[in-house]
């Protein structure tokens, strides 16, 4: 999986203690929890925030997730998200993840999440144009994210 | 806190893995979120469940949550919590926990939730006869809970 | 992914308010949470209790989830997971999950779950004689599971 | 309860997706696992980070925890969580909250949670010298705390 000419962004935050299990690690389901707020951060950045997308009655609906766990995260430690859009369909997308130790840049969980966009009903939707858009601006937003100084894999 | 003369019910399960944290112990939070399910399942025991009340438009909302940590649980261990009605207004209720070591009946932690019946747009809703019934039924439920072998303190 | 010809449990449990969102339906990393749980079941319903295990001092770690979603599940209403072990090799396994509506039989989510067998310094061990044999009584187990009636697709 | 005269850390983030439930609101448990977070970023704003408490082998046992719920925070707004140490013992501690709605101001909970000290055996300990300078610091931190224009009630 590569992020090369895409847009990508990082969203860092402390690991809590709630996220913890007994083996003194981060339990693996949370990060299926960062995933999640790693993108909803993603379209923040983007100026398209999910929350906007669900009053319009829209869902990008979970149809998958893959998560490979490298290096166990721990309490104290600081989490670095680096986010962006593998795939864009009309009616679907795929975000990537890799989830760093903010200080060190040590990998410790890459994954993949696949949606698709429903209505309130469950029916499938066309994803809308301004949405879309965030697929396509490659050039220009690897610019932007150069501006940022995001390192881009 | 006494459960005296008052229908208890007792639900049981096995601790979950991800309900520990880095101390090797069940989560604090994780008491929170049984309270919840031990009430959920004292309504399936009484024949009044919170899913019908839900689809009736009506939710309990929660004002308060009390939780007292005696002695940790941890993962392995089956818990077995008690709960009954602490008290019953006409538009809330309490409900009251104990969460014991199944097989050693030590208790773990005791905890109340205060609750207020609203309607979909939050306005306060007096709860249904139905309900009610549920808290008035001491005498009645005594006897069914003598019959089932409930502790009853 | 096919689960003939090996032993299968299934772990039946109410779904929790506390693992819905906003959506109104099952949060997506709660399946992650149950895929555990069901393990844990597995292994109490083969008489290799994961908790025996972690007093060894060895774990399963986890090095990838995988989980696809198929139809919502919602409050109020009972899931069952059928679980089996999928590939077992020296140092490693991988458990299979089929998430399903108790009653209607329906299948909400499918999965899986890649695991390392650690010490607690980390070291990658071999999984006991005791865990492989799980993985190996095969007809012995089918036939056992006839026994319980559990159904094998 | 009040925070007068006593320093006060402000710790802001996005309500997670997750964090929510099927009534479309936070659900309640996310609240107590936002106290641990405004905890543990107390004690990195005043230097002595909770991780490295626990390093030494001590650590602050939850004994008790309140929560009252007065608004419901929802999916996409920022939290704001007030934290303060309200009473400081030689053996335990009680940390209040308040939960603010990051642009209204608007109080969505508050609560407190009772802490022990302990070791890992669970023995009960003196808090170090260095952790109950945290709660002696008043006029000092009072000033640091005008400085931030944190707000003291």
């Amino acid at each position: 999986m590569s992020s090369t000419n895409r847009f990508v962004t990082e969203t860092t935050f402390y690991v809590r203690y709630a996220e913890t299990d007994a083996m003194r690690i981060v339990h693996h389901s949370s990060y299926v929890v960062w995933f999640e707020e790693a993108r909803s951060d993603y379209t923040r950045q983007r100026g398209e925030d999910y929350a906007n997308f669900e009053r319009q009655g829209l869902y990008l609906a979970v149809t998958e997730v893959n998560a490979r766990y490298l290096k166990p995260a721990i309490y104290g430690q600081r989490i670095t998200i680096r986010t962006w859009i593998e795939t864009l369909q009309s009616r679907g997308m795929t975000f990537a993840y890799e989830v760093l130790n903010t200080d060190t840049r040590e990998t410790h969980v890459t994954g993949y999440t696949k949606h698709i966009c429903i209505d309130g009903q469950g029916a499938v939707k066309r994803i809308p144009e301004a949405w879309k858009k965030v697929g396509r601006e490659r050039v220009k937003i690897t610019q932007l994210r150069q501006k940022k100084q995001h390192y881009n894999g």
